[in-house]
């Protein structure tokens, strides 16, 4: 992380399965546009329930990624 | 919200008239770019005070809206 | 303020000299894409430590900007 | 508030209209099983888009009730 | 916003009809002993409940206002 | 705290004499209606003044008990 | 979440295994008194540590319902 | 609280012997300038150590009391 | 801090230079009317910006002072 | 708190009784190993129900001690 | 937890598997000079991403310890 | 930042020349007896005001190291 400048950005990933996984579904999506992600932070994680049970996890997360010089 | 992946983006909107229609005019200058919005979230309420009197409201809020895969 | 509507996108600057310099260096590579930055609040001050100085000043920051009609 | 004790409960009331009616029509609900409500406090305030338009607000709010002794 | 010192004080305004009312009010009450106020931000949303309806709504703001030189 | 699950409710006890105080007249009302109470979690400390003194402190708090299978 | 009104619940679940068991082992728990479960926040993520290892995970949830109408 | 407008400021309490005497000692104070004291909000407890004591406990709180129309 | 009542304001210090002098201001400000500031905690760092660069910093913070008896 | 440097630790102190004695209690303990604490700060409130009484208060608070140059 | 006094810790354990395991590694770690661990708290989940894909999850945690009479 | 494991520590530095050299003098205090820091995170700003000017900043960080294994 020395002089580069980084852009934040906010998603929500979801996932039928878990936390973890909705995370990756989210990266899945954004590498097809975003170059360079470096990092992200979870922000939220909430899910719906259908019967009672956990339908999807929905988890919130921002992902750093370098801008180019 | 089945196996979607979503993406927020923070707007401020701005009315002259109240905190209902500021957010309305976020969404409307959002609509001309952003297809598949679903849902917003108020983070903040604020507003400019001309002689005394609240000249303009300004909602801060963040726009979920679906990514194609 | 008037009747604008404003987008808000948060950046990560970082300088090995200090805050405001992070500050300054994330505007000087958002201005290449971005027109009308007209405020900007800071919302993180990290840094890098190596060999037990402050390598570089991390600070992240929202910046608003006007979006056209 | 003399010697009294109180609960809280969290709703979430919608609206087609606004933020107003959206914690009246929780409070409606709320007053078919609830005796002797006495303040609210707003604490979320979301809403549903479709076709780039508010189609609901929805407004999170704690309610607070005598509980009789 | 260039070289001024701005103080920033805490208010709650209270309305029969809503938000945006008891926001007025408290301005109203506040010019008059204030000078060039120039911004407010809500930070809280409450309401007192009678017979199960919202008696009045009360919003709590901070508001700045110029210090003169 | 192995197996079980736990509910949180959220009740603001009062009193004329101190915080310790209302916090126990909230957990002796409580006590009529619910069982296997377990732990608590101050949110909030507040009191009423008349005539400059503090006529009644509020405090509320989150209380956790154990859910029978 | 057309025009209906929820109530959110806040519960404690409890797995020896992780965090997504311990929000499923809440939601069985309250499946059995409560009907229309709709979604879940987390809110709060522990866990218990017995000889250095984690004994059991302790996730707090709120869970929203429909309340009929 | 029906029609009133409110002010409220931040106070700093200390007492050598406990919470509530350092809030009654903050009110102390300001009951010789302001009339009309409603309703206190502790937002800090802080304190004083000295040889490993407390020597002073500091109490923030905020005072609202009705600005007369 | 002995047996003193302190009292905090808000106030928000302005600078084209950095976040330091935006401080220091806002306290040759506020001399002018306060006697015995004690200590001040910064709860916000904003700027504006004009053509792509900090035009003034702007930083909130609370001051504490003595309140004689 | 003229030139020093200070660390901070968390505690977390209990006792039947109430807030200030668990505060003392764990200062007593950390004074065995900490020399020159100068200040605390609460960060949590919480306690133990057994039989529907308060059986432990538990106050989580920082301590702030120097550190010798 | 009757009249015993705790100290909290600050850990971040990271794992390329899922954030139980990222906790789980940061007990092994903790266990070999800390004795008597009692709870953990998640405070943070953050990862790091390498070619798109999470390559490391990284958990901050706080863990609460009994402090020997 | 791989298969670490990290301890945060909470340091409070101060100088009277500004936010930057607090932050190096709380490292240069802490490089004595902590081997391998990485990062550091600022979570307060505060300063002593004496005769109307900033006497000391105090800058409260956070600092991550590397534990061996």
């Amino acid at each position: 992380m020395s002089d580069h400048i980084y852009k934040k950005i906010e998603l929500v990933g979801s996932s039928p399965n878990g936390i973890e996984e909705a995370v990756k579904n989210a990266l899945v999506r954004a590498e097809k546009t975003i170059r360079n992600m470096r990092w992200f932070e979870v922000t939220e994680t909430r899910g719906e329930i259908e019967n009672g049970k956990v339908n999807h996890w929905q988890v919130t997360l921002k992902v750093g990624f370098t801008l180019d010089k």
